[in-house]
């Protein structure tokens, strides 16, 4: 009876994690970094929950907060925000999603999404009415389909999903491509939802462009972060949303009957560590790079195949140079039960039941946001396995 | 073109409360308690965030939360619930709400609602494709309309919302009152979602009933309550959700995708709180009734018309004993910028497009969840001013 959501299956970080657990594998799975937590952020936390108060912030978030996120945006992007008309704090990036595609469409509306595409767009844009039209990227490169995107454009386009840096691939827009999307957006007349919580996490010296710094994108852009992944504390769930006042006023109406609020303690300390020094952020950046060059130099040294990871926790690989052909799913169960280390399959990251042809099966996603003791470990059992 | 959600206004509450800090007005409008955070609870979270972890807990919850729900329920009402597969955390009761609506709602769906009713449900009942029967409450009993109740389920009812203990009115449900709608229930293969975050505020030596305790109603019924409310934390945004495991699962589907966890510190700290001894929760009653007492009492001294309250932060009154016979909402507005006390108008809690007959406009609501001092004031400034 309850077809919208009951049909829907666990997420796979879920089903992994669980597992892992289950087996004792080390998780490269689910996203989650480890070891990086900023010890004056928590801290920050503890004082503002030893201070008070505790009961309700306004529902757009703490004005601390917010005049914090408006003054990330001005020193990152050269952003001119109000941060009283155009910031929003919601319970985490999700939240910060699904307020956006509730607030945003309307019954019938068409919502342009790239696939591989992060687990919750596809349900969220569905229960609130939308139509998803899919365009695939293609591995090993992820160029963007320019002919496939223009003709997913048309009269009924309302939004599209821009996931940069993206998950899983690792790809990050390139400013050609902003530009291309922003003259498609611009001559349908249609906005973007800027899925940009990886945009602390751009490598190789590159740095990240959000949409909405392209011309004539400022008023048709959603831009969403996420504090869980700038300050590598995920439980946290603080999320945020920057767009012009037109845009966020039915956004924060979502919101206001999703979660309401966010608790004050985390909160306050998020805008505490958004006013930290370029040596956080860049350190940040340069240790998960790092882990990055780590984990895949082991890789390849194992002759597995290992596509370029521009950003984001993730880098995705190929087996079938060691042999292995088994569909990623299986792979990542087999690797998991056997091997001890545990891996999503990119295969779930596309649309399970919409598209003519199927997802690519031959490429597994890591996340190298974990310990070098971890990477290490995992290298070495994947290196016992094969 | 956002109709669905931008045709909204902001809640009454947000509304009420900048009106309140604009004018220097004591705001017994916005429902939090002032003055009775337990300081054991906040120490828990502290040392909670002290000792990580940081990253994700398990989509349902911490398990030493779930499990602290289920001896919760067991010791309070005597239900035996499945911690592993019958408890949910959400980022507060109202994300609990927009979960269950959203995960058993499917467009056409039926949903009897009581008025006056909490504001968020509208909305999301509609957002989610459901077709709201309005049922009403009537002052100053507010008897369940046993007749127009019984007209407003048919064979398209998937589900009813009850509120009890109620808001904005204090209504507790009697026993007499949920066997009859047990009986609707069954009789049309409903579910009903029980909104119970005063659940701990029922005064007078009444015991909380809740719906899921009468015959048949385990399986029919989604029990929400909220930590914030219990604690006097509104800021937390810890919700919990007790339903059988059928009903669960898709409310956890809703859930993974609109928020997906709650901060483990919170969570870690509410498990600590639901287990402190009796003297804690008769406490909180107990001091609550003194509250209620002493504002009913001080407008009843004034010649102000006070309605029952047996529950909830809540009470309602009536000024045209004191010959003032302004439209609530006015009323609330005028009393906030001259006597600088501000109330909410009864009449926000009632759709404002559906209905034959508008709704009652000689009440407001007063919060008495206040300081005593605070209370006095206010108290004082109402006889001053009138
Ligand atoms: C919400 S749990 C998954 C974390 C994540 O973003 C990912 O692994 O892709
Ligand atoms: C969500 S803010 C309002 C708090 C409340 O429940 C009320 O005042 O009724």
């Amino acid at each position: 009876a309850n077809a919208l959501f009951s049909s829907l299956g666990t997420t796979i970080f879920t089903v992994m994690s669980r597992l892992a657990q289950e087996h004792g594998a080390i998780n490269l799975g689910q996203g989650f970094p480890e070891g990086l937590e900023p010890p004056d952020v928590i801290e920050a936390a503890r004082a503002a929950l030893t201070a008070g108060p505790h009961q309700y912030p306004p529902m757009m978030g703490e004005p601390v907060l917010r005049q914090a996120v408006a003054a990330h945006e001005a020193r990152f992007y050269g952003l001119d925000i109000d941060w009283e008309r155009e910031v929003l704090v919601t319970s985490g990036a999700t939240e910060a999603l699904a307020d956006a595609l509730f607030g945003l469409i309307e019954p019938g509306d068409e919502v342009v999404l790239l696939e591989p595409l992060y687990d919750s767009y596809l349900p969220i844009v569905r229960r609130a009415g939308g139509i998803p039209r899919l365009v695939r990227l293609e591995p090993p490169h992820w160029d963007l389909p320019r002919e496939a995107l223009a003709r997913a454009f048309g009269p009924r386009t309302k939004l599209m999903i821009l996931n940069s840096p993206m998950n899983p691939c690792g790809k990050v827009f390139s400013p050609e491509e902003l530009v291309f999307l922003a003259d498609l957006l611009e001559r349908h007349d249609a906005y973007a939802l800027c899925d940009e919580v990886y945009e602390h996490l751009v490598f190789d010296g590159r740095p990240h462009v959000p949409l909405m710094t392209v011309p004539g994108m400022r008023e048709r852009c959603v831009r969403i972060g996420s504090a869980g992944k700038t300050f590598s504390l995920t439980n946290w769930k603080v999320g945020l949303i920057v767009a012009a006042p037109a845009l966020l006023e039915p956004i924060a109406k979502a919101h206001q009957y999703l979660t309401f609020t966010t608790p004050i303690p985390l909160q306050r300390a998020v805008a505490y560590g958004l006013g930290k020094d370029d040596a956080y952020f860049d350190g940040l950046k340069a240790d998960m790079q790092a882990r990055r060059d780590r984990l895949a130099r082991g890789l390849e040294a194992l002759g597995v195949g290992v596509l370029a990871c521009a950003g984001t926790y993730f880098l995705s690989a190929d087996f079938r140079p060691l042999g292995v052909d088994r569909p990623d799913a299986e792979l990542c169960r087999w690797l998991t039960t056997e091997a001890k280390v545990t891996l999503v399959p990119v295969s779930a990251f596309y649309a399970q039941d919409t598209s003519d042809s199927p997802p690519p099966a031959h490429l597994v996603r890591f996340c190298f946001a974990k310990r070098d003791a971890d990477l290490d470990e995992a290298l070495a059992r994947l290196g016992r396995f094969f």
